[in-house]
């Protein structure tokens, strides 16, 4: 059972609260509410109003949008340490995603009212919070970019150089941490273009596909 | 020629300003620096960095990505009031947009620095660009969530009933007030896309197009 003693020594890690006086955020989070769930649990609705946002102890957050036909379309996700929804305290209208714990996950519920008190009272708060929403918006934007203007070609080669950059892949190869269904999802690609352009791809000899094991022939020709 | 009384003036009714006090608002433009410029003229340049953002006094600007073979797809526009690029006042890297005036602009360039001091100094400020940044954050989220989730029909359809929607057309029908390679790029669509589906909705019988007026038959159907 998480306490809030444990939720104190866990925020005032995260970037967000950095520099915030311990008694400002034990303020903060003396009306919080925890809240524990097991893997695979809806927790962010769109038809709900928030009066707060979230901040994610332990576990994982998949966010994603729903088409009409339901289909679910990745919208990133979440992971331990971070907070989640901030923009609530400012709007009425929630951001247009659904939420779902990829694991066991406790996430902690602070309320519009407490935030706004101490955003008033904190500019080291304020500031934070501002560099925060921009770089949201930011990476909601390098998203956008992407989805309009790289074919899904760029999109999946692209993706390939990014993780063999970020994992510092010695052998040009890596390894699919996901599903080629989830991979797909995150690229905003259906699962059969995400084949197809994996299968093409070995076609040109530019990648040998071996199960989750990708290997790169011509990091160059790909990029 | 606009002058800083002008600026100080007009800027004083953006939402962002409402409540700063009119010493804090003249410390905070006595460095801007003032910029007129004629239609179609590039004034946001992805390579270019930017230690500041914009008010547009007058004008309009038009914002879009650019594919890796030159094509550019719309992210937007900015009308005069309003202020683009705070973002930039908490980042180093720049949104990947670009700009280009849409008529005669003229725009007005605040410094991080000079903002940065004022925002530190003033919670109702700090507030409100909290407020927006939120804002920004939630519409660019929605523009995700349409370009991920809405067939190219869908698109076309949610954009005829909100332009009758926001124009209280009474019988149904709306002008296009862009040309449709306009219309067309705002919606994440080719224009041939576009003409597709306007060609397929006539031959439904749910709408009849005449050059740019366009009836609808069955908002229902539509919908």
């Amino acid at each position: 059972m998480v306490t809030q003693t444990d939720v104190f020594n866990n925020i005032a890690k995260a970037p967000l609260f950095a520099g915030v006086s311990s008694s400002d955020l034990k303020s903060l989070l003396s009306g919080c509410v925890i809240h524990e769930y097991a893997s695979g649990v809806e927790v962010i609705h769109l038809q709900r109003t928030y009066d707060g946002f979230y901040f994610i102890y332990n576990g994982a957050i998949k966010l994603y949008f729903l088409s009409k036909n339901g289909e679910e379309e990745s919208a990133g996700s979440i992971s331990s340490g971070n907070t989640f929804g901030e923009e609530n305290i400012f709007m009425t209208d929630p951001l247009p995603v659904y939420g779902r714990t990829k694991q066991r996950t406790t996430l902690v519920y602070i309320s519009r009212e407490s935030m706004l008190t101490l955003l008033r009272q904190s500019p080291i708060l304020s500031m934070q919070m501002m560099g925060l929403l921009s770089q949201r918006l930011y990476l909601m934007t390098r998203e956008l970019e992407s989805v309009c203007t790289l074919s899904a070609h760029e999109r999946v080669m692209h993706y390939f150089l990014t993780e063999i950059t970020n994992n510092m892949s010695v052998d040009s190869s890596l390894h699919l941490k996901e599903t080629k269904a989830e991979v797909a999802s995150s690229l905003h690609l259906t699962p059969e273009t995400f084949s197809r352009v994996m299968h093409s791809l070995e076609d040109e000899g530019l990648i040998s596909v071996d199960g989750k094991k990708i290997h790169i022939y011509d990091e160059q020709k790909l990029n």
